[in-house]
């Protein structure tokens, strides 16, 4: 039995060590989470995947790792500073503030039980804008100038550096840029434990192209991401949907965008990475001479790049504005996928109920533990402790040992943190057989954690075993 | 002839698309940087490097990775808000600010050539505090108390967290959790590249420890890491010194602090990771109901805490305030180092300069070049091309293909990213050779960097050979 609601991955999640809430012993801060011990495994392996599939096994895409604080005219002509905005409505009566599709939070008038959408005992404002993006000042003179904001999307940081990156790497289109790092949205209602946060993180790509050939590429990515969503990070493909966004509500800027979705528990389908078709409007955007790059996008004047984004055509001898296709995942929500879809409540032989997070192997975040059966027995926990050391030196991987509880309990330890191999040592290990034979002698019992099943294996054979059942 | 001079170094960055300036099309944004193509690949190694040494291959660390948004209570509790601080100047005449100790920057008095500490043409203010931490408003409502930091550092999410990680894993002094992750600091003169910076990131440890226990276990830390700066991260142990602070100058709570210096060019030894014996003064400052604590330092009344910050030691049967040892170092310094430690020009035979990164193998970015030959030769650039499939599939590294210059040139970008090893596909790879013999047949040609050597080697074993070797 999956996840069936969201309170089962929370409650797994803090009692595991796999997210926190943030500033907890403060009273929290709201729209925050502290990836713990497991958590922060999970999270770089997800990183990590992605990273290799899109970044190592291709050949067209160059890495980018910008700040997080860019200058503020970034956000200017990116658009960001105008419409970056949810609309809000306040309260007269509570004195709240609230989204405007969101006024069934509105808690006011006292003891009421207020249904979605009735409104009828608040006072509610006209709707204004209200720009997400995190501000700070800069420097030490409060100057009006100095400002900069937290980045509310890691794309910018590609736009900007496309002249870098092309003068640095020499690549010919098309061609992506591909960022994985923090951003921060001032959410006006953070909710659903790491789905909707103020400080999220992104695996974003802008891929180059030439004009024309951008809605097969575009096509093309949808189909691969949605491929790898499936086949590296493990979701089922029932439980992911396309969704087109409507020709109508599309920015003016974008011929098409589409979502992949994922199926979470308790809120139904919602979104886990976006693909959209940009044109040129964002190296357009960010060029000085705007008039004479025969844009096709609608940009606004800009007074202050010192740079002409275009990229020279070698074979057309003309110098071009490349359209760019943008696969936008979000890492949190990547993670919340993974463990919803590994979760699961097993009912054992026994009676008992197992929980058990069936991760892929790269992404669990304990790939072996090495466990005792006997823990006063000194040369079993040698033998032990000495695979354990065996597997960190030789795996970069975390491997840990432990003889804290009986191997039941030990076994169900590792299923809920999702570690995929137990390995035993035992007296066989030793060549000590209750039978006297001592034909398993330096051999382990490794334990699936999926199955169940028990394996033995040869100690110098172990290694290897779980290298490549972990790739 | 290693690096002279920083110029050097930021030259190479950004030409080869190590390091950019940040914001660079807007005029920059002072104090921060971007990471390239080829930086992307040495931050994230060097990050993995640390972890390995310090989460995977021991026992007694856990990893987390914490928001960068918390709680105003942590800042205050922390004493950033009172004590990180510069002081600050100002000139009456330019109207510009400066920290006390660096008015040899103070540019007024027209066409006047100020000297160092010779401030005698400004009319300087008496010196106030200044606080770098960055301010933000958090939530929709503008309300003076909904503000938050971006913090300073990373270590007051591992303190803070403490008990979260205890409950979840079950430790037994003495033990860690180690962070890896970005801090903001609002530094008044950001200078020389990127050792000060506003956006930085951090690898920061807390080691608790038993009372009693911390001296010892603080010196090993700074030997085992010194240690790692030079096995690990390739140092030369020439450029790296200890610094003893002196007792009188440490912070109130701390009983030694010792930093790691490195010599960088053109900057001389200055600090690349510190190392500080912080008492209980965290945990005791983090906790609710202190004066029942025992702590020996002495903190601020906390009145916000909702969680004492104790440990329970089951052999004596007392709760207690674990000590804390920090060794805490910076990414970006790190990444620094290590350049300014490989650079190197070398007079070549004939007669040309090359330029090349001698870094670790385990840091370089580009494992490995697979070069053919002829690029006109379909079958050698098949096969070229069909050697990088497979290296980037087996290696989860960077492999990239190049033909786009003659061999010998395409050896000097290489050597120019500090790319370990270069493979060279010809003739004798297919069994072409010229003398008509195939005993060469599915070999390669692998280029060592350093010594500019070549080995034949079978393409059956080139992964295996440079797997090995960039462990």
């Amino acid at each position: 039995m999956a996840a069936q609601n969201m309170e089962q991955i929370v409650s797994l999640c803090k009692r595991r060590g796999f997210i926190f809430p943030g500033s907890e012993i403060y009273g929290g801060m709201q729209g925050t989470y502290d990836y713990g011990p497991l958590g922060v495994e999970l999270k770089n392996n997800l990183k990590k995947l992605w990273w290799r599939h899109n970044v190592y096994e291709r050949d067209d895409i160059e890495g980018i790792e910008t700040a997080i604080l860019m200058n503020r005219y970034v956000w200017r002509y990116s658009g960001h500073e105008e419409t970056f905005t949810d609309p809000l409505v306040d309260c007269r009566t509570c004195k709240l503030r609230f989204r405007e599709d969101k006024t069934q939070d509105v808690p006011c008038g006292k003891n009421a039980k207020v249904h979605p959408g009735d409104t009828s005992e608040c006072s509610l404002t006209e709707p204004r804008s209200f720009n997400l993006m995190f501000k700070t000042q800069v420097g030490p003179v409060p100057d009006p100038e100095s400002y900069a904001y937290l980045r509310p999307e890691t794309a910018q940081g590609m736009f900007v550096n496309f002249k870098n990156v092309l003068n640095a790497t020499n690549r010919k289109l098309p061609f992506g840029i591909a960022q994985i790092g923090k951003s921060f949205r001032n959410e006006i209602t953070p909710r659903n434990f790491i789905f909707r946060v103020r400080e999220l993180e992104q695996m974003e790509m802008e891929y180059f192209v030439m004009p024309g050939t951008d809605e097969a590429l575009h096509e093309g990515w949808i189909q691969d991401h949605l491929n790898w969503w499936v086949e590296d990070v493990g979701l089922s493909r029932d439980n992911l949907q396309l969704y087109e966004h409507a020709q109508e509500k599309l920015s003016h800027y974008s011929t098409r965008t589409v979502d992949i979705l994922y199926n979470f528990p308790s809120l139904g389908f919602d979104e886990l990475e976006g693909f959209s078709n940009r044109t040129d409007f964002d190296l357009g955007s960010h060029s000085r001479d705007q008039d004479n790059l025969g844009l096709t996008a609608k940009v606004m004047p800009n007074e202050h790049s010192t740079e002409k984004l275009t990229y020279f055509d070698q074979p057309s001898n003309t110098h071009l504005v490349p359209y760019v296709v943008e696969p936008a995942a979000g890492v949190d929500r990547g993670c919340l996928a993974a463990l919803c879809e590994a979760y699961h409540e097993e009912a054992l032989e026994n009676g008992e109920t197992r929980i058990v997070l069936k991760l892929r192997p790269a992404l669990a975040p304990i790939k072996a533990a090495v466990l005792p059966l006997a823990k006063n027995k000194p040369e079993i926990v040698a033998k032990a402790k000495a695979i354990k050391k065996m597997l960190q030196a030789g795996g970069d991987m975390r491997a840990v040992y432990d003889d804290t509880a009986a191997i039941g309990k030990l076994y169900r330890r590792q299923d809920e943190a999702g570690t995929p191999f137990c390995v035993t040592v035992d007296y066989d290990t030793l060549g000590q057989s209750r039978d006297g034979g001592t034909a398993l002698v330096d051999t382990v019992t490794v334990r699936d954690r999926d199955t169940m099943q028990q394996e033995r294996v040869a100690i110098a054979d172990l290694l290897g075993y779980i290298l490549t059942r972990i790739r």
